[in-house]
């Protein structure tokens, strides 16, 4: 891999404690960082570089998934340096330039360039001017920008600040991040079904009924009322991580037809999805918010009781739709969609429900529909549920199965993207096209939302959401699994 | 179910202590037997009703799958009354007729007649003809004739035995045992199938690479020499059993096929077999004897050395086949068949292997063929496998997983096949022009085997059969499984 600098904005805040410096670890001990490289952490702070290295080791120890090596582990340090750093004083850009040519000068790096953005939303578009301002993003070498979500707040925001971005970064050498496409079972959906022609054959438009993801939490809003409370589930999981599993699933599994045709692009499939027009969405769906309830025995407060949160807030924490979408691959396979915080279980998981078997034509009696599940998270699994014959009534009855590797050794998301990140393989990020048409379908719900033209319907915290969800699930003889 | 007279001819014998009264008493206990019954036990021996009860009631202790329910058993043996019987002699019909007609008048049962044939082999038509004479199968009821194995010993001798019983029987009034066909999962293959679409869009011809039927034992030729050693693997096993399990597989499986155009009978499956001429039986059939060896531990001895057999005895103990199928659902498919005694395990199973993922054009690694596999005995269960992705190593490794109703009340062979004999449905039965066909594939085979025109290859007992075997699967990377 080519030597690089690899520029860590908000080094100091929590995504980089539990999440980016274990990922960089763990890459380190599968040989899967570059050779050479140069880490650059940036705060608010003042540290020095030896306490920025044991705030490091410190997250390590608390956040790897493997047991920290004590042999290698200096090895590891030694590529970091710590920039006290204010995103607003362009001085601080200055030091920074500084610093970054003078470890390239010592390390022998070429102007190879990663920066990478966990900061407050409000603070991108600012540090992106200024890196260019201030010369740092104008190399011999190349450039990447890695930002987080979110990007933008509804579709005026979305292109605003992709336009700020686009003057300084080509949309090539942008990779936004979307941590559910980093989930191994979601980048595996493909060479899943290359390598298993059994799986392939069944993926086909005459088979399927319908299509079911589900991203579903325990957790209610935690301490990100402030920000929770402007979000909602809509911006906060479905204008991305949904609409994305949405597209991964229905670009990657219908191979049948792309052996004949071209391959479906995710963008093919967002560009299909029919639009829901305001007025109409309280057909197409349920918003919900939680009451107070019971958490695996422990009472729990609703929504509106929760600190930083308005007790007049209409705000969704839960929110499912009917998706039609208009592609030869998937007209008349309805993809239903659903996430909830406070729900009865921790879940991320895409349902693939066949044709339901003929029952009447041949008297078989206790048949339910075949199901297939890509667990996503927690765990990574592949189910399968199918109708055998109970011996002992003579009904058919259905019988689960999964799929496991028993394999413990999974690599994180974060892992598996900053990989791709550092190689400049961008597929299993969010490219502006997709971003862009995803906020395009979400914009008539979010006004619908702020126009409170559809029901907030409560529940239960510890229950699995709205009752009048199963409304959706037309013709009624439809089952959320 | 109808009233009747069951007339069970052998019944001081094996199959009648083992299977058929266990059999009628779990019917019993399933409220599947007629309300009446008159079950009429006949053999060489004198006994007494009394006598003959109580060995009906010993059988039940030792052999029933389920508990002798002590409060109903009175009821069960009092259907059964005993006929001391010679077969040679005309005086016992008239006995026998008597018998049946005393019962019928005590009973109120009409003269619906079932003719359980379990005796030796040269004694079915002396049986049939005598009962014709003796006047007993002329009568205002229906009669049916249920015959055991083997139906001749070659194309000749089965088709002379089938016209001396079809002067007396129609052919649907004849039942031929199979007990292969008994086997729950052999029975439910149809309606697999119709039960589970997701089985059903991936069982078609595109999809197949092969279909490979196993019947293997650990016991060797126990106390059987006598008729084994004329009869081998290829009477035993492979005429009857295995061609039964692949018409059943061809005729039941290719649904895709059968929703355009007219079911797949068996017949059209046996129709369709590739003859193997005898000369170029080297070419497809591989000819197996066990040598001394070891299973599970114990030494054994080889086949040569065992009681009542030949020490220059070229008999086959093992048999295995290529076998096409010149039918438009499965041209080009080829299925494998073998069988033998002294095998490493005991196991029944049809495994269905896929086409290979095509592992080149994508860089995928470690892929292997993904499998379905129909368990039909020991134990019952459906096993796919397929390929995952290892997270630790990158690769993909084939990953089991078996669907399992845990039902430890299974109903026997015996017990279907006599419920079905009972209620007068034969789908479960060999029909003649399946035997017909079946024998007239076989007799190239055994005329190779008579003048010695292809080799006996000698294995181990405990081995998994003579690895010439594997020269059968072009080509070559094929494997068994």
């Amino acid at each position: 891999m080519q030597k690089m600098s690899f520029v860590l904005f908000g080094a100091t805040g929590d995504l980089a404690q539990r999440k980016l410096f274990p990922a960089l670890y763990n890459l380190y001990l599968d040989g899967k960082l570059p050779d050479t490289i140069s880490i650059l952490g940036l705060g608010r702070a003042e540290r020095s570089d030896k306490e920025f290295q044991s705030k490091v080791e410190q997250s390590l120890g608390l956040y790897s998934r493997r047991p920290v090596h004590a042999a290698s582990l200096p090895a590891f340090l030694e590529k970091f340096r710590y920039c006290a750093f204010d995103a607003t004083n362009m001085d601080a850009y200055d030091r920074l330039h500084e610093l970054i040519e003078t470890r390239e000068d010592e390390l022998g790096i070429p102007q190879n360039r990663l920066f990478y953005l966990s900061v407050a939303p409000g603070l991108v578009d600012l540090i992106t001017s200024n890196l260019h301002a201030s010369g740092i993003s104008q190399q011999d070498g190349w450039k990447r920008l890695v930002v987080e979500k979110p990007f933008g707040t509804d579709l005026e925001t979305a292109r605003a600040l992709n336009h700020k971005l686009s003057t300084v970064f080509a949309e090539e050498e942008i990779y936004r991040v979307d941590h559910y496409l980093g989930k191994p079972m979601v980048q595996n959906l493909k060479t899943l079904i290359w390598a298993n022609p059994l799986l392939e054959s069944v993926l086909n438009h005459q088979q399927i009924s319908n299509v079911q993801i589900t991203a579903s939490e325990t957790v209610g809003v935690e301490d990100r009322a402030e920000y929770y409370d402007k979000a909602g589930a809509i911006r906060d999981m479905v204008q991305n991580h949904l609409l994305q599993l949405v597209m991964m699933t229905a670009s990657y599994l219908p191979v049948n037809l792309r052996k004949t045709t071209d391959p479906v692009q995710k963008t093919d499939i967002i560009e299909s999805l029919e639009p829901i027009m305001k007025e109409l969405a309280h057909q197409h769906i349920v918003r919900g918010q939680y009451e107070p309830g019971e958490i695996e025995g422990t009472s729990v407060v609703g929504y509106k009781e929760e600190a930083g949160v308005d007790d007049s807030s209409k705000n969704d924490t839960y929110f499912a739709a009917r998706i039609s979408i208009d592609h030869p691959s998937w007209r008349g396979i309805p993809f239903y969609i659903r996430t909830g915080k406070r729900m009865n279980e921790k879940s991320t998981q895409i349902v693939i429900e066949f044709e339901s078997p003929a029952e009447d034509s041949h008297g078989l009696q206790g048949l339910s529909p075949n199901l297939l599940v890509l667990e996503i998270s927690p765990n990574e699994s592949i189910s399968l549920r199918v109708n055998l014959k109970d011996p002992a009534s003579d009904r058919f009855k259905p019988v689960w199965t999964k799929f496991s590797t028993d394999s413990h050794d999974q690599p994180e998301a974060y892992e598996l993207l900053l990989h791709d990140a550092l190689r400049g393989n961008s597929t299993f990020f969010a490219d502006w096209k997709e971003v862009e048409l995803s906020w395009k379908w979400t914009q008539p719900l979010l006004e619908a939302f702020q126009e409170d033209l559809l029901p907030l319907h409560l529940y239960p915290a510890g229950s699995t959401g709205p009752a009048v969800v199963n409304e959706l699930l037309l013709p009624g003889k439809l089952e959320w699994w």
